[in-house]
């Protein structure tokens, strides 16, 4: 690497103005008549060098004395890097010319090399296979993604811990091994892997988005998933922002302030996994580790154009995560990767299983990771379709993308029905007590603990338990058995589709939004029912881009929406504009049955071939 | 089948003197200062007909107004069949010659033909091959274990719902079926399986054992399990007795009275699917489905000399059962097997799975049955012993049965080491909690409701959560995480065996006693440790049998016992008199890794091997 003249950072300027408040989130947040701030009782004057104070919309989350201390530490780690960091000054997003730097994907490759533009552009699979091949060194690896990593923090605030120079020790050392053997320490050898903030990894903090926690929550040993990653050969570099609380499709916390969506700043990466999808997006990681409760993996994942995989509960490791409520089991969320391709996933997978986990692990299953190429899919395969849940239907890029898909499946031969909506408003009646069984008591807790306000997304989803006191044991049994019976009506709706399908099977799959929108302006998500819904279910769920809307034509945006059908629909309704959305990915969700992963992906990897999706080739484009 | 003489119950007279209570049970129960009655406030005459009252050490259930109507029903439902009923009279516990008919397990061969003898002493894998092969009919089988249920209930008072005429007639439209087409409906056809009271079973009573629920619990739909051995060809005739409760490891409850242990009626079947291991070993069924979250298919199934399988939660169909604490999950129990031989075991799993049960309930993993045959073994397997759990230790013939297994298995060329036990007191503290979350108050709710007594076992299973209220949520999550490190620690301690193996690999099983002793007197159980410890670290555990106290020689007894290490201990070892337990079966368990079934069973048969059981042939011995 080379000793570039340090280079300030271009957003040392948006540091000011911390506390004006505009009128637009007033407006979002009054509608649905739920975000509201508290006020800390503690703040501090804002912290130079913080990206947390850059939106005006955002609240004054560089005051927090944790987030003063956090962000000066980051900034410190970074400023060793400052010679890696975007020449390019990105103005406010109110600013004049602020449209022109509201697609920031590409900034973060500027100071790369043609050769680190290769690797970075490349998937992980191929890095590791030329990683295997010695044609690419650890140390090149890694440097090459943490110089987009460190520059995509500038544009988009995506990370917490950053501890570059730990990665490149670890990324040398995996080259000495190589070149003193021959031989790769494991599958990943050489291959930098970012971690969201709430999982353990050793010797880092696991602040989790709550300024109580941060400082407290220096692990002393990996998570479960991190364990096997290092064993594998992963280079850890960085770690990602995560949303206070991790209850959120957004993220925003008062350490860090909010995260950015990089081919537009205006809207959100989604969450709460968001600093992966915006690092991976910007090519600062080939292949993150997020949580899924609700949607934390597959939404990012989409409003970001990546992949992304929830698998069924028990099937990845998932100890050594932080997060509130633990212990409590009656919904649990599940590890998975983002990614830049549907193999990566498969990848990640394959390594979990390889690894043996449910040795290492109560929890997970002894059920080995098949080789998806491997699982015998019929040869027409059918697909069911959900165009609208019943509660909130998605915007028109999103329905006109499911009409493709459908097409360009039928024309391969495959059958395509429509799946019929069940009950996904109660599926959100139920699933929302789950999240909040304690009334959210825990929640309040410890942002009182941590002297901090509630961000407009944490007060959204308490809003779901207001003045409810904590149920009883008996009245959490109670809403275990609608659970249960839940999933026993959604298993019996999927058997029943045999007698819709010409084979008289069951559907193979189902084929549906991630969420009604791309990915939306900040602090406006307001229906979780497209993802959380197969969190309820357990059932795998992965997430893949098929185009962004700019690059769109068509009539998009031309049809008459029906009368909404409840206040959320009319609020969702009420954001569609083709503007707003500008330069969005646009993603899908490809639903499967319980713990059959690996089907899932097999059937991905056929509607891809549909799609004519080009699949990653076996090597690398270095 | 014959029009015999109708001859009187034999145990018609048993029926006075109930409200006597013998001065041992109170010398037992006082010792511990737990087991008490409160006085039910509503009592009629006992009824005629009824065993319940038979024994001086039980308390007056016949009396309950639920006790006389259900117990007289099935008296009428039993009366039909007077002509198959056990011509010797059988004499009370406590009377004179009664010593004589403590083992009273032959007698319900009576009435049997010789054919008839043969097919009640085939296991269910040689009687579904023969009848598949048309060597056997289905009502000729359905009647022979029908005839010895029937006389089996007259000696150990092991049926609840008895509806022999609705097996009969299924008998005849299988035997029809198969006249017709020449095929089996499924791999059970034609065979009889006994099913246990909380089991649903379509239009047939569910009381459970609680007064307050008989009449109000006809099943509308089959359980799961039901509905999967229905559809494999299986004929229901008869249910079989649970403890109030279900939370014990005897049979006993106010309806019907105590089950009695064929072997030696002084002594109880186990529990709680005490109902099914009475009536297998009475060759009245060939195959009981019975449940299991401390111990209650292990224990029944080894007290009497039976095979029993608890296998991992989520590993066979659960829905459709009832009992206290619907929904509660913290800890879950398991349906499962008893047989009469290892292999039926298998052969009752692989019907689940043959049934995708996974596309039936939502809770089922989809992992396929493996023939235990094609599991490949290490051709050494390790196996770790469990002499003492450091909490009771067992009685002197079940160290002695772990002598010989270990004596064989190293004569096979099997490696034996040392289990050390880990915090089985700590196991108990943590598990009786997850028992009682709500401190017992849903069961005393249902006693009150239903105008009944606790039992004895419900009193004290109940004292361990004495002047305890119920835990509040944020309490059981704690108790999730405790019940998750004790998982994580035995998982730990099971791994870490590789270091003292010859191979280095950890252990392949372990081998521990079922119980510190075998069936023991009625009302004298107070230990679990060696079944329920395996219940929360959720490991599939085989039980089976490996002789009778009476049958061997050797200085049993002869060893001094060390000091007593704790009050329970102290009660157990005051327990040994090789007397008390005449006749008693031998049985021992093992135990696997978590979804290990089929390995488990594989590991069974080699150990069967070693221990010169000799395997069951593929046909039968009719």
């Amino acid at each position: 690497m080379s000793a570039a003249v340090l280079t300030p950072s271009p957003l040392r300027s948006f540091d000011r103005d911390t506390n004006k408040r505009s009128a637009r989130r007033s407006v979002s947040a009054s509608r649905l008549g739920r975000a509201s701030h508290a006020d800390p009782d503690e703040m501090e004057e804002p912290v130079s060098g913080g990206i947390a104070s850059a939106n005006e919309e955002q609240p004054s989350a560089g005051a927090h004395p944790i987030a003063v201390r956090k962000q000066r530490e980051r900034e410190a780690n970074l400023s060793r890097f400052n010679h890696w960091r975007s020449a390019t000054k990105v103005p406010k997003p109110q600013d004049d010319h602020a449209g022109e730097f509201r697609d920031v994907s590409e900034l973060p490759l500027a100071r790369l090399t043609v050769q680190e533009r290769g690797i970075v552009e490349s998937d992980a699979t191929a890095l590791v296979d030329q990683l295997a091949k010695g044609a690419l060194t650890a140390v090149e690896v890694t440097t090459a993604f943490a110089k987009a990593a460190v520059a995509a923090q500038d544009v988009t605030n995506c990370l917490t811990e950053v501890f570059i120079e730990e990665g490149l020790k670890r990324a040398q050392e995996l080259d000495d091994h190589y070149r003193a053997t021959g031989r790769v320490v494991g599958p990943l050898h050489g291959l930098p892997v970012s971690i969201k903030d709430h999982i353990l990894l050793k010797g880092h903090d696991t602040s989790t988005g709550y300024t109580g926690w941060a400082y407290n929550t220096v692990a002393e040993k990996d998570a479960t998933v991190v364990r096997i990653l290092r064993e594998a050969g992963a280079v850890f570099y960085v770690k990602t922002a995560n949303p206070q609380t991790l209850l959120s499709l957004e993220t925003n916390n008062n350490i860090y302030g909010t995260t950015y969506n990089p081919f537009n700043r205006d809207l959100a990466p989604g969450g709460s996994s968001g600093g992966e999808s915006a690092l991976i997006a910007c090519h600062g990681s080939p292949m993150g580790v997020g949580t899924d409760i609700g949607g934390s993996i597959r939404i990012p994942a989409a409003w970001c154009g990546l992949y992304g995989l929830k698998g069924s509960v028990g099937r990845l490791p998932h100890a050594g995560l932080l997060g509130s409520h633990d212990g409590m089991d009656n919904i649990i969320g599940c590890v998975g990767p983002l990614a830049r391709s549907a193999r990566d996933l498969d990848l990640f997978c394959r390594v979990m299983s390889q690894a043996d986990p449910w040795l290492m692990e109560h929890q997970v299953f002894e059920m080995p990771w098949r080789n998806p190429s491997e699982i015998t899919l019929p040869r027409k395969l059918c697909i069911a379709v959900l165009w609208d849940d019943g509660v909130v239907a998605p915007h028109p890029p999103i329905t006109q993308a499911l009409r493709d898909a459908k097409a360009a499946l039928e024309e391969s031969g495959h059958e395509v029905i429509d799946w019929e909506p069940l009950d996904h408003w109660g599926h959100w009646e139920l699933i929302s007590k789950l999240y909040l069984l304690d009334g959210g008591a825990e929640y309040r807790q410890t942002l009182r603990d941590g002297n901090e306000h509630a961000v407009p997304q944490t007060e959204w989803i308490l809003g779901h338990a207001k003045d409810r006191e904590a149920y009883t044991i008996q009245e959490t049994w109670q809403l275990n058995l609608e659970r249960e019976k839940f999933r026993s009506r959604v298993l019996e709706h999927w058997n029943a589709t045999a007698a819709r399908t010409s084979s008289g099977r069951p559907v193979d799959a189902i084929l549906c939004p991630v969420a009604p929108t791309l990915a939306p302006p900040h602090t406006t998500v307001r229906w979780w029912g497209y993802s959380s819904y197969w969190n309820l279910c357990d059932y795998p769920g992965v997430v893949f881009p098929v185009g962004k809307l700019g690059l769109r034509g068509g009539n998009l945006g031309l049809e008459e929406p029906h009368d909404p059908r409840n206040d959320i629909e009319s609020f969702v309704q009420s954001q569609w504009d083709p503007h707003t959305y500008a330069n969005a990915p646009i993603s899908l969700q490809l639903v499967g049955r319980r713990l059959n992963e690996e089907k899932l992906l097999a059937m991905l990897h056929v509607l891809e071939q549909s799609l004519g999706r080009v699949e990653h080739k076996d090597d690398t484009s270095v």
